[in-house]
Parts: structure tokens; sequence; C-alpha cells
């Protein structure tokens, strides 16, 4: 019995597990910060001697940017390959004052482990190298793998397009176990097919040349923090709704069915407020709060910096205003149309008393998956024999880019499949992996390529 | 010629005087921030020193928070008491890479002293002093003379009031001559007879408890940074004006001949374009520059922060935003009046999707001068003595709570006269004092001290 043996011994070594974990989270590998560039490089190599230790061919790869950490083991050359993907790098830890332990000083406070790229996702990349331990030391791993982990998710992975095309032939595969993902709950297992994409912008507001005092100068010209305030006030209407011309045109209506499938999640706007902490839900008119979340697309205000933020008081009318916003966008929106319509946007708006600029930051496509592969039927087997209950399929609001990409590139679909919780505090202070379901994460990563493992040739998995 | 002789005394011992400036601005006395305390202190010292060393009867007393320095001479008993009020505290330095030299390393370039402090008004505070030393030196400074030097006016002087109640006595004067004040232009020698009050506020706006991942949360929880937005852009109408109920209420009605004056004052709205650097004015509807400035209130955004700020990109939906508000009031405004209205616009205003915070920070009384007292026409003759032309009378945008507080304690009218200039920078980067005008500063003290010492009597200052 290979699968029993393997879930034994995966059980078994769970504190070996959880104490490299650990080793793991603690290196700071924040890819967005260049003086973090060292910690990077630690965890790429972390990575590549885990993959090697449990016996894959493993080498970190150079990019433009931060590395890729590339494994695989081809020990079955007639059968199916499988692309896994994750990444190694992690958002940045501010505000650091509202974390209650440090960030990459892993710390166990009941049933979680806490620090930044727990749950986002050195959790999710963990589980899926030692489920291949598992299955690989019990003998029986009959597919093909292949491992790419690359150091730039976090900032939109501006060379992961360049890194496949280049790599096109060596990534080659018959689908992609993509493990940037999560499930709705604990005890409800999910399978995201939709995915919000993600365009991200820093306007800029400029007013006089310098900071002025606000007695001298203030009711003569126009405050930036004001003009920057009421530039953003506009953007919503009162329904809730995106006011840059055009914004919606291309966003798919949504069918009946849909609506209905989605209304079958179990939800609750009560559990949500109480997660989140607000005092009342807010959202487009019109739409559930999942219609909301996974299928709508939204305007964000990431950060907004004008002036003295300081303790006290500093009376100044600030000579700029800086406002981040990103944009989450759905099919069939086009993050460059997006870009035109926020110009045109401030074109119409911003008043002749200041000057503004637009930067595009990053941007990730919006994504739609075909529920019926059999990579998906797999994956979904996988976790009903593990969490003893049938998968939800969802539509999920972040943004990951890498799925449209290996479609364009590599030509397959993706299974979206990964042990992340909403309550996790991704991307927020506090992050934090729940272990159970890092555990049990492991399980259906087992089950998953047991389950693919008996397809017997490429391009030929098995039906489930 | 006793005048002359001060006035030759203070042209021959301009070189001495700019090396004693320096050393004064090059102590970064921030009033508003705790590390610098100390320097603060050395500040303090310093100026005792100077006091001291021209002949003053100098002590440093002790408040609730920075000390008072004080000193007096009081050879003439049967004449008048003239009170100088100054501060020796400066302005925080932030953004300081907006610098383009040190803040408290003052160079001179062309004509400019730059440096924290220089025209906000150790510049004032010190040609004041340099100008009593030349009356002393000359034999023939024949009115009595108090000064006081307060450390905390950049943080509303919370203790000033109750250092004036308890030394009430000890201040006594026939009149105030308070030089954190400035002029037009180096060749428009002004007097202001009337200020804007000011009252600060911090509005905190959260949203969820920690800041949410914008792509699982997005669309579902009310953003607190767009909130705010909506908050600040609907607290002025399209003609510029403040929203807040009842904010105009007590605002004193321009007079014809009021206006007629104002407009009477030189001023050009592409020279002040020019100076802000902004590329078109702004302000209420149906007022000119001057008395937008002068005389209408306004609310000013003097800081704002929200989420991530830094570069790059973090697609956070903040847990909370926050503006910094000012408001320059004017007679007959009311600062806790003003604090009513606006929580009354933040009741009606705020949506139910987020809880809001309101703190008052600080507030000073707006102030009308009678221009026809005895001080302020030898003021106004010392003025047009020096720079051949009659000042003109003002009304400044600028909050100074001490006029209001000399008249309420000390019972006397102040005459507002200093040397700073529109184009210093005060409370901004790359602040700057005009030195041909912190000398013709001291030559007009010299000249003020002479009209006001022919005065023979207490209460009886010479008319003019």
């Amino acid at each position: 019995m290979p699968l029993a043996q393997a879930l034994e011994y995966a059980k078994l070594n769970r504190p070996r597990y959880l104490s490299e974990l650990k080793d793991f989270i603690a290196i700071p590998s924040i890819s967005t910060l260049p003086e973090r560039k060292g910690d990077i490089q630690r965890a790429a190599e972390w990575l590549a001697h885990e993959l090697t230790s449990i016996g894959l061919h493993a080498e970190i790869i150079a990019t433009n940017g931060h590395p890729v950490v590339y494994g695989e083991r081809l020990g079955t050359p007639g059968n199916s390959t499988v692309l896994i993907y994750g990444h190694y790098d992690v958002q940045p830890v501010d505000p650091l004052e509202e974390w209650v332990t440090p960030p990459f000083e892993p710390m166990i406070h009941g049933e979680d482990i806490f620090g930044r790229g727990a749950s986002d996702m050195k959790g999710n990349a963990h589980a899926v190298i030692k489920a291949l331990e598992a299955r690989i030391t019990s003998g029986d791993l009959a597919v093909n793998v292949k491992v790419l982990f690359e150091g730039e998710e976090e900032i939109g992975s501006p060379n992961l397009e360049t890194f496949m095309i280049k790599y096109k032939d060596k990534l080659s595969c018959d689908c992609v176990l993509n493990t940037d993902s999560g499930i709705l709950r604990p005890d409800l297992p999910s399978l995201a097919y939709g995915l919000r994409g993600l365009v991200c912008f820093e306007i800029l507001v400029r007013g006089p040349k310098n900071d002025l005092h606000s007695g001298t100068f203030g009711g003569s010209v126009h405050n930036p923090g004001q003009v920057l305030s009421d530039l953003i006030a506009n953007m919503h209407d009162r329904d809730g709704r995106v006011t840059l011309p055009g914004f919606y045109d291309r966003v798919r209506t949504l069918s009946n069915e849909e609506r209905t499938e989605l209304a079958s999640i179990p939800h609750s706007d009560r559990d949500w407020r109480e997660l989140t902490g607000v005092p009342q839900l807010w959202g487009e008119r019109g739409f559930s709060t999942l219609e909301r979340i996974g299928t709508r697309p939204t305007l964000e205000i990431n950060g907004l910096l004008a002036g003295f933020t300081g303790e006290g008081v500093k009376t100044v009318l600030p000579a700029r205003a800086i406002a981040k916003i990103s944009m989450r966008i759905v099919p069939d929106q086009d993050d460059e149309a997006v870009y035109q319509q926020l110009k045109e946007y401030m074109r119409k708006n911003a008043p002749p008393t200041i000057t503004w600029e637009i930067r595009k930051l990053e941007s990730e496509a919006a994504v739609i998956l075909d529920r019926n592969t059999p990579a998906m039927r797999a994956a979904s087997a996988s976790l009903e024999a593990t969490f003893g209950v049938k998968p939800v399929f969802d539509r999920k609001g972040e943004s990951i880019g890498v799925p449209s990409l290996t479609k364009k590139i590599l030509g397959k679909d993706s299974v979206l499949m990964g042990f992340s919780l909403p309550d996790d505090n991704a991307h927020a202070p506090n992050e934090k992996l729940h272990l159970p379901n890092y555990y049990r994460g492991i399980e259906t990563y087992i089950r998953f390529f047991d389950l693919i493992s008996a397809a017997n040739s490429p391009g030929q998995l098995k039906e489930y």
C-alpha cells in the first residue's frame, strides 16, 4: 500500500517538517526591498538544498531579478509530467509595530504558526516538497515532476515570462500544479477556477514647489491633499461602482448558473464582518459579497501620503500628495485599457491648479480555468479524500498572474491548489499558517500525485 | 546724536552680529521633538547669555514644558515699559531630503542666510537684541524693557498662558512689541493689524482591524483611504467654501472700507503664483487673494497617511487612514465652535462602514488690533524712516496666539513688527532670512526704542 505508506511517513515526520518550515520562514526573503537581496539568495539556496535532499536534481537559475529555483525528477519517461509552481519571496512587514511577534522569528500559538510568508506561501511550498519526499521515499512516484519556485511573485513576477520563454522546453509538461492558493475554511476545501487580475498605479499630485506655510498661503493655493482626496472620492459613485470612463465595458455579465453556483458556497456576511472587524460590510450595489470579491472589479487605495504625518502639528500646505492605487480586474478587462481609462479620468477631472502624474507599476491578467480537466478532477478527488467533503468551485478575488502565463507560454491549464486560509493575514501584520491545514495539505498533495501517477502516457491523465 | 551713534554702532558690528546669528540658528531647538529637549535648553542658555552680555538681568524660568527666557532692564523707573515677545523654538525639518543645505548648518547664499528658524524667528529675535545692544551701548535707552522668549510657540504655546498669569506683575508693561512677524516685501514695510487664528485636528478613520489583502477582501470592505478621501473632498464645495455646518456664521463681513484698504496693498497674483510655483491660484469664489489670506477662514490638509507608502507595490486594503487638518479661523470664529462643527460634519457624513475619531490638537485665537495706538504709530514712523516708504497696514494669514494672550492677561495691545518675508520658506524646507532685511530690522528697532523712549511716564507714550 504505497499510498498508506506515504501518508504514514508524512505523519511520523511532522515534527521534523515543522522544524524545517520554521527555518524557511525565518529567512526574510522580501523581494521588493533591495537590502534583502542576500536573504532572497539564502532562501533560494535553502530551497535548492531541500529539493536535492529529497532526490530531485535542483539548480538555481539567474534571471534579471531574483533567481528561480528549479528542480526535476524525470524518472518515468513514458509517464505524465507535472510542473509545480510556487514562490519563495514574501511581502514587506510594515507596519512592524502591529506584529505581536517578530515577523521572521516564527512562533507557534495554538494551532497556528506566525511569521511573514507562513501562509503566502512558504507553507504551501514546503507542503508540496514534503509530499514529494513522502512519495519518493515510499518508492512510488510514478509521475515526472518539475518544480519552479520564483523569487519575484510579490513584486509582480517581472522576469518570469522571459524565463519561461527561454526555458520553454525544459518546462514542458502535461499540467501545472500551482500551489499559490488557498481554501475557504479548514473544514471546507475549495478549488479556485477564477482569479481577478491586478493593475497597480501611483498617482502624484503636485501643487506648490515647496511645502508652504498654511497661514501665509492657505486659501490662495489649492491644497494637493485636498485635490487628491477630491479625485479619489469621485472614482466611486454612490452605488460603489468605479466611475472611470468605460471601466465596466468589458466586464463579463454573470450568468444565472454562475450566480447560483456561487450562492451555494457556504458564506456568512456576519462571519466575514467579524473576520475583518469592520462595523458593516460594503460593496457594489446589486451583488453578493462572494460575487463582489470573485467576479467584480474594484479600485482600492493601498496607500496615501502627503505633508506632515508625525506626532503633533505642522501647519504645512504640502507640495505634493501621493496615492497608491490598485485595481482588481476581471475577464475580459485589460490592464492597458484600464490604464488609459485612469488617465482619461484624470484628464477630465484634475483641476488646472495642480499638475499630476500616473505611473503604472505592475499588472496581472485575470484568469478563468476549465473546471473539467483530468488534473482538476484529480485535485478535487484528493481534497475530498483528505477533508472528507467535496470541494466547492470558487472564484477568488486574488490575482496571480502565473496561470495565464503558463497557459500562454506552455499551453497548459493550471490546477490551483494550496492551503492558505482567508484569515491567515496574508500581506498584513501577524501573518500565520493553520498547522492542521498545512498537514492536510501534505496529505492532499500525496494523494494528488498518486492519482495522476496512475496515468501512463504524456497528455493522458487518468480520468476521475 | 545718540540715535545716529546707535545706528552707526549697529552698522559697524554687522559681521559680529551675523556670526552670532549663525551660532543661534545652528542650535536645533525643535520644540515638538522630545529628543531635542537638550537643544531647547541650549538655545535658552544661549539667549540668556546674550541678554546678560548686553546689560539685561536675565533668567531661565522653568514651565511645565520648555523654559521661558526672561530678561529686563528697568533703569528709568519713571518711564514707559515695553514688553518684547519672541520665541526661540523652531519647526521640524522634514522632509529633510528637500533641503539643499543642512538645516542646522546655516549658510549664506547671495543675500540670504539658510537654516531652520532663520526667518521664523531667530533672525527677528536676534535683531531686537542687537538693537537693544546698540542703544544701551550708546547710552540712551530711556525706556524700560522686559524680554520674554518662549520655547513652545511652534507647538502652540501650551504653557504660556499659565506662565503669564503666574508672572503677571513681573510682566506688567505699557505696550507689547511682538517680533514674531514679517513685512510684505524688502521694499515694502508693513504692519499687521489682523491675524487669523488656528485650530488643528487629527481625523482617524478605522476600517478593518488589520490591513487586509486587497484581493481577498477588496470589494467587500469599505477602504478607509477612500472613506477619508470622500470625507475630505466634501469639506469644500465647488466655490472653495468650507461646508462644515455653521462654519461662516460668525465670520465678520468685510466692510467696503477694509476691502478698499486691502486692495491698495501692492500685490500681484502673477508674482504670488511664481512664488509658490503653482500652475494656477485657487481660493474661495468672490474674494481677492489678499482677502482670502487675511480675512477668510480656510481648511487645510496638512498631512495624509494610509497603508503602504514606500517604493513599489503592496496591495493592502489599509486598516486605517489619518488626516491632519488645520483651519485658519477669523474674527469672530471660535475654535471650540469649529471643533463642534467638524464633529457634526463627521456625524452627518461618515458612513456606517467605518468608525472615526477626531482629536483637537491645538488652537490660537484670531486677532484684530487697533491701528491708532501710540506704539503702533511709533512702529509706523520707525519703519518709514528706515525703509523710506510708509508702511501699509495688513491683515495676515498666519496665526500667533500671543497677541490675544497678552491682551487678555496683561491688558495691553501689541505691535506686530518683525522682518520675515513671504518667500522665506517658514515651516518648509530651505527656510532662509533676507540679510538686508535683518539689518534694516535692527535699524528699525533702534528707531522704535528711540521714539518710545521719548515718552516720560508709564502709560503715556509720545504721540506720532
